[in-house]
């Protein structure tokens, strides 16, 4: 960039670098836990990104504890696990936060009505953390097929004992489950509206982006003219969670990612360091755009740059 | 209201009042042209409100010229005078103005380029008013029953050549047409998002109401992050049809629905007065609520108020 005129300040470039050999070893020195995002940082789709495994391996002989945070609600942790298994990473259920987990946690948490239920728009990771937390959620994959019958004289009945809707990911989006939330959310007495994420788009397969979750909710905001509750990242609710399991201050945890308005943002929300890898959905373009306010304090291509750093400045001596 | 503490002020008393005998006649002197909204002031669902009949035939006979402005988009206005006649209106084509009609007049005056296609999120309405205005509509009702398929290696394929995407109230909105519209917004050079109108919510059947245009264009606001161009009300595009057809001032026009954010918003907008009636979506307490800050000219509860009011004062004599 020497020459060029930067779209960062001085101030801005020294709070966001590329990882080298020497920040790579004082990073690894300074922090315990590393949260990784898993779309875009571990797989993209169903596919191992590069040196993934490795790397994992290595931080784990360092003595690193390993964190996987992911928004991507339409798995429950156990059906994460088994993702990882069948890539060939060994991870366990309790070392996974899923957003479906999360909202789950947020029932949980604010004490909800074991007998009042949870409406879903989303898929089975939803339905799946919702009965291990004892509740009882209605809706998700099972309402996909339904239709709605708009007739005279008709009318299209909601349960009064849902307390909260749950809104995630939803390939089966129709507008039965459309009307069924928006019922809820309009006409039952303090009933939550409760969003597992808020992500615009998402690469659910390896060749390219899909609606995401933001779509849906969005579309909820849209016909009830409210603002849900968000439980994944950027929101800091599983945090809590996280520091009662280390007790480890968050300055002594890493956050890596490849998005910056969650993964990003959810670090420095929560007071971690953070690192994007251009693995995913951002590019060195868009980091760099006059558009974009979120800086993390590293970035470096994919994840496995930080074993092939370290190993740099190891045989440097 | 009197002994009670009133949420409207003086002032804001003054620039709302219920319709009574002698201002009904002030307005009717006042005012060539009538604007409706249909659903909750013409109809609701497919039962007309009581009255109307006979209130538009005397409006006519007084001289009045009558227009329809609708923000539903799923039908056409050769649909919507299809509708009129069989509740016993006579209502010709030119005298209805549809959000579906719109979003063809605004590529017409924006000259979108024949041999590009427009993608529809929405229903038939729009998809005959884009052929009727020379346009080549895809997607629409043809794609309700498409699924997407999420498989590895795979990609969801989309026309390059759509240069436009509309998006109005579709009862078969799904992921298939969600991942079509928002890859064609991203991914198309210059593609236009078009929304037909952003009403939360809609009597689509007489007994309750239904998410709208809103929700579907939220969700690929949600998707997209871009906001789109609102072609129905309360924007005023329309208004320049209105004013080349009459050559009649809009201060000489009244524009009466039941929506305060879009049709008296539509109303005020374009310079016209405002009539609300409270057989819609709004009610009194809506309508004086601390948090509303639309106040129309007049309200009051039906269409045929205007005819009965107006009776009234003349048998005072």
């Amino acid at each position: 960039m020497d020459g060029e005129i930067s779209k960062f300040t001085i101030e801005e470039k020294l709070s966001c670098q590329s990882l080298t050999p020497q920040t790579t070893v004082n990073l690894l020195d300074s922090v315990d836990v590393f949260l990784f995002d898993c779309d875009g940082v571990i797989w993209k789709g169903d596919a191992l990104i590069d040196g993934v495994s490795d790397t994992l391996d290595t931080l784990r002989a360092m003595g690193k504890k390993l964190v996987f945070v992911t928004n991507n609600s339409t798995k429950s942790r156990r059906q994460y696990a088994k993702k990882f298994h069948s890539l060939g990473i060994s991870v366990s259920e309790d070392e996974i936060f899923s957003s479906s987990f999360a909202a789950a946690m947020y029932l949980k948490a604010n004490d909800f009505p074991k007998e009042k239920k949870v409406y879903v728009i989303g898929e089975e990771g939803i339905l799946e953390e919702l009965e291990l937390a004892g509740f009882t959620g209605v809706g998700g994959p099972e309402d996909g097929k339904k239709t709605a019958h708009l007739k005279p004289n008709s009318l299209f009945e909601h349960d009064k004992s849902v307390g909260a809707v749950v809104v995630g990911l939803d390939q089966y989006i129709n507008f039965y489950k459309l009307q069924y939330g928006t019922l809820c959310i309009r006409e039952n007495p303090g009933c939550l509206f409760i969003a597992t994420n808020r992500d615009a788009v998402g690469h659910l397969t390896d060749l390219q982006e899909w609606p995401g979750a933001g779509c849906m909710v969005a579309a909820i905001c849209g016909s009830t003219q409210k603002e849900p509750i968000v439980v994944g990242k950027p929101s800091t609710f599983l945090m809590e969670f996280l520091l009662q399991k280390f007790n480890i201050p968050t300055s002594r945890m890493c956050m890596v990612g490849d998005r910056l308005d969650t993964d990003i943002l959810f670090g420095q929300n929560a007071g971690c360091r953070t690192l994007l890898v251009l693995s995913g959905v951002t590019n060195l373009s868009d980091l760099q755009d006059s558009s974009n306010h979120i800086r993390p304090e590293y970035y470096t291509s994919t994840l496995s740059d930080i074993i092939s750093l370290f190993n740099n400045y190891q045989s440097s001596f």
